[in-house]
């Protein structure tokens, strides 16, 4: 039998590496991994593709999904609505796929609530001081964007206890192996493999 | 800051293999792990040696021993009695190492009721089949011997799910690796984070 996929969450301030990092496994471990891919009504960038970045919905289509509860999660940032498309999640999950949802705090724990086995983890650069380098090192954003991020860091980092477990991203590859292995141990629990062990009990009894 | 070692208790079927597992997984990550050893008042058999496979001890010695709370779990088995030393356990763990116990399901219970954080890990052959072959294919018990064995699997496969995770041995090599990456895994939780969320808030006050 071929056991379900995990439901894997990772969140994160910005400017801790996470699009690198999961660009990073979603690459070295494609045969495992699936990447929930968000709705939103907001305008598509330029570069950006309907399907690869985001589903692009009118407002319509979107609050059409919220009435049929075919989203996992949604949230309205600055007018516009994001969300997790139910379907795809659950379809990817059972043909055994971990799916990982790259979603803010308040978006990872309403998951959590909903699907309490749902793996929550929290990345952050080793320091506060490497994260104030790492947004500034980008050199694309103003003094204004990287005071505000670093405001909402403050706010996110007083919920990060949340979390299941925190990776510190040092080195990319070690934290692309170690957020691997942790997610293949999760696949161990005992919770997820009753089969397992109501097989062995009934060929016990059987020997 | 240097973080804490876990304490892991390993038990598992007889004829699962957790003798062969302990000793890989000591061997080759030598400077992870310490693994505890239990004291009885058994009588040693040809080959034990104080210190190394159990700490023989006069009954007197073991009741000062349950006295003094110097024991983290202790039953009596046929007689004897056998227990965790809880000295040892605790240096090694604040040493940053992590402790490997192998012990009977009733003890580890014990061990995770007074140490919530305790990691429980339960060994099983892939089926029951191969555990009987394990356990004929040693060659040296007589059929009442494994028959009691077998029996006792059965009562030990009903608690089996009492156990944070399953670690199925097939594959000797693969077990240890899976087994070393779960434990090293833990070391991330939340939980044993504190400091590290704490700090990383502090700092992100400060910027």
């Amino acid at each position: 039998m071929k056991q379900k996929g995990i439901l894997v969450v990772v969140s994160g301030f910005s400017g801790a590496g996470k699009g690198t990092l999961m660009k990073r496994l979603l690459e070295t471990y494609n045969e495992r991994y699936s990447l929930s891919i968000s709705a939103t009504t907001r305008a598509p960038r330029a570069g950006e593709e309907h399907g690869r970045e985001y589903f692009f919905l009118s407002k319509d289509q979107f609050q059409q999904m919220i009435r049929e509860e075919a989203l996992i999660e949604y949230a309205c940032y600055v007018e516009n609505y994001y969300g997790t498309p139910k379907s795809y999640v659950l379809e990817q999950m059972e043909a055994g796929r971990d799916v990982i949802l790259e979603i803010e705090i308040q978006g990872a724990l309403k998951v959590k609530e909903r699907f309490p086995d749902t793996l929550l983890l929290f990345v952050t650069p080793p320091t506060a001081g490497e994260l104030e380098n790492r947004l500034r090192g980008r050199g694309t954003e103003t003094e204004e964007v990287i005071h505000n991020r670093l405001k909402r860091a403050v706010e996110e980092a007083e919920l990060m206890d949340q979390y299941d477990y925190i990776l510190v991203n040092d080195d990319l590859d070690v934290c692309v192996q170690k957020m691997h292995e942790l997610i293949q141990a999760q696949h161990l629990r005992t919770d997820g493999n009753r089969e397992l062990i109501a097989r062995i009990r009934r060929e016990l009894r059987n020997l």
